[in-house]
Order: C-alpha cells, then sequence, then structure tokens
C-alpha cells in the first residue's frame, strides 16, 4: 500500500484495499485478519470495529470486486457509444486481458471453491453477481444483432470462465490460450447462421426463371 | 467410511480415503491434519508417519484423483471399442455427469485456485495432469476425425473447466446447464467444416456442363 493512502485514507477503506489484495493474491482463507490488518496499517480491534466478522469482510471485499466489474462495463459502453458490435469486441479484448494479464482467475470464482458451506452469506452474492454478469453479456449479444444471443451468453461465459480457471491449473501455455481465437471462431459461427443463404437449389431456381 | 473399511483397511489407505473424501468436500485448506486422521480412525502421529507433511498428503489425494480419471478413460474405451465417435460421446455423457452429479467441481482445478504458493510441489503435478487429459482428449477428437482436433480439445476443454467452476459460482441453473448443448454444438460445426460442400456455384456449373 502506498505511503501516502495509509496515511490520508480512513482505516475502512484501507482494511477493504489490504484486503482486496491480499485475498487476491492469497485466496479467502490463506489469509487471516491479523495479516489484513497489519497490511492496513491498523489492528484487528479497529478492524472488528467496521466489519463484525472475517465473513462480513469477505462480503464487502467481493462487493468491491463487482464494482470494478461494473466500472469495465461502464467503460465498454462509454469508449462504444451506441455501437453493440464494438462493444462486443471491447469486451472480447478485456475478456483476454483478465486472463493473460492476471493469473490468479475470477475473484468471485475463486470465493465459490474456497466458500464450501452451502449456507455462506458471500455464495448467494457470488451467484447473484454471476447471473448479472451472464444477463448483462447475453443484452450486449442480443443488442449486437446476433441471434441466439441467450445461448451466445452462455457459450462465451463458460469460455471465460474455464479459460480464467484453466489459466491457475494448466499454465498459461495451456487451453486458456486459445480462449480469444475460440470466442471470436463462436461469435463468427453464431453470426453466419445470421446471414440470409443462398442455397445451391435457390440458385437453380434463379438461374431457371 | 463404513465400519468394514475401517477395521479392514491398512491405516494409509484410510487415511487417503478419508482426505479424498473431506478435502472434496471442504476444500484442502479447509480441513486439517487432525479432522483428516480423525475421520481415518486413526491419529496425527499415525497420519505423519506415512505422510511427511500435509503438503505430501495433498500430493498423494490429487494423483488418486488423477488415478479415478484414468480409470473412466478406461472405461470410455473398453464401452466402445475401436469406435472414436462413440468414445467421444461417451466422454461428453461423462463430462455431463461431472457437471451436474457434482457441484464441487473439477478437484485439480479447485486445488490449483487453493494452493496460491507459485512454487508449491502440488502445482507442477496439476499443470501436467490438466495438459496430459487435454492431450488425451485431443487425441480421441483426432480419432474421431473431426478437423481441427487440437482446437476442438481446447474448446471443449475450456467449456468443460467452465461449467464445472460456473456450476460452484452461479448455481445449477446457470451457464454450466447448457454444456452438453454448447459442446455438441460445437462438435458438430468442427464436424460440418469436414464435409465437402457442395456450393452453389459448383451446382450451376454442373447444370451447365
Amino acid at each position: 500500500m502506498p505511503d501516502e493512502f495509509a496515511v490520508i485514507a480512513p482505516p475502512r477503506a484501507r482494511i477493504l484495499a489490504a484486503a482486496r489484495d491480499l485475498f487476491h493474491r492469497h485466496g479467502l482463507r490463506g489469509v487471516g485478519v491479523d495479516a489484513i490488518a497489519e497490511a492496513a496499517g491498523t489492528n484487528k480491534m479497529t478492524l472488528y470495529r467496521h466489519f463484525e466478522s472475517k465473513d462480513e469482510l469477505i462480503v464487502a471485499y467481493l462487493r468491491g470486486v463487482v464494482s470494478e466489474a461494473d466500472d469495465i462495463w461502464r467503460k465498454i459502453e462509454r469508449e462504444n457509444p451506441d455501437d453493440a458490435q464494438g462493444q462486443l469486441r471491447s469486451w472480447l479484448k478485456r475478456a483476454e486481458e483478465c486472463i493473460t494479464v492476471d493469473g490468479r482467475g475470477c475473484d468471485l470464482a475463486n470465493a465459490a471453491v474456497e466458500l464450501t458451506e452451502a449456507g455462506h452469506p458471500a455464495r448467494r452474492l457470488i451467484e447473484k453477481m454471476k447471473t448479472e454478469q451472464r444477463d448483462r453479456l447475453a443484452n450486449l449479444c442480443r443488442r449486437a444483432g446476433i441471434p441466439k444471443s441467450e445461448v451466445l451468453a452462455d457459450t462465451l461465459t463458460l469460455l471465460l470462465e474455464g479459460a480464467r480457471v484453466s489459466r491457475q491449473s494448466a499454465g498459461c501455455n495451456g487451453p486458456s490460450s486459445k480462449f480469444i481465437a475460440t470466442a471470436e471462431t463462436v461469435i463468427e459461427t453464431f453470426k453466419a447462421k445470421a446471414k440470409p443463404k443462398v442455397s445451391g437449389k435457390a440458385l437453380l431456381r434463379k438461374r431457371a426463371s
């Protein structure tokens, strides 16, 4: 954490920033509240004044992750105004960046892997967030005029989720390195289905008339 | 663990069986060696006589997971002798079962998410195993006569990895429920590319001659 931040930011913000960094790098169970408090330049008592439990801190951290994802969506829309096809290309590019730049994968998916208790308060939140992301992508595919936008969104979601987890298990030269090529091929295949086809038979009829 | 197993099996096998069950359900960091020793009907000292450390137990557990995957591959080949297309259909069916029956996803992928230390002894093992699984699938696609079998294997791998992790984060009604439909469509698309196409132009030439 930069020194200025440690001095200027209020404790809650510092704790959240430290949790964001440490949970991302070491996992939820790989980091204790002591380490987070220390990295935030504060102590456990202060941490517990702001967050009742580690679980509450985890939920706040995940809300922060979603807020970052929302920022990316807004940036994609702002940079490609009224251009759904451009937005989809931009989404792809950013998805690719997520995979290659950061080997730790998706914080929400990783959290779901670690939080095995069915009733954990973060699980409902993660499911809600993942569903919203997928629906947002389906909406973009629909606006881009691609047929079967719902199926395309599911496919692209599976490819991206797969690439982010495969990057961690099979390394950066594994199947995750094929994400962009695969996703582009899938999009083109869906688009091709939309084009009115002139079949051989139709051509023959046309020639005969 | 069934009572007979607890009585008959030697300690090492009981410890491995308990680790297999507990690590799978609660994650590697969600379970301590005490809990494993207790579930195996033994104690920590005996556990450490068979496995030098928790990390060594984790590696042995992951080797067991791979051995199970090998058994499935052998079963697929035995049930569809000299029929690569049948083997691929069988692979798909079993992949689908993995996703729907077991909400905890892939043990190897989950382990990679939890073992964040770059030098952890299990990480190289996981990468090797994941690469072998992917290569085995590519070999099957090639034997099934599907063009671009390498690309197809990467795509199917990403879809399956994505479905298994998405099942955990987005629930059983999320994109993971579309795995089989998506994978079948992808396979059909690859197969279609293999068929010699009779284009409109070719038909016209044929008619003209």
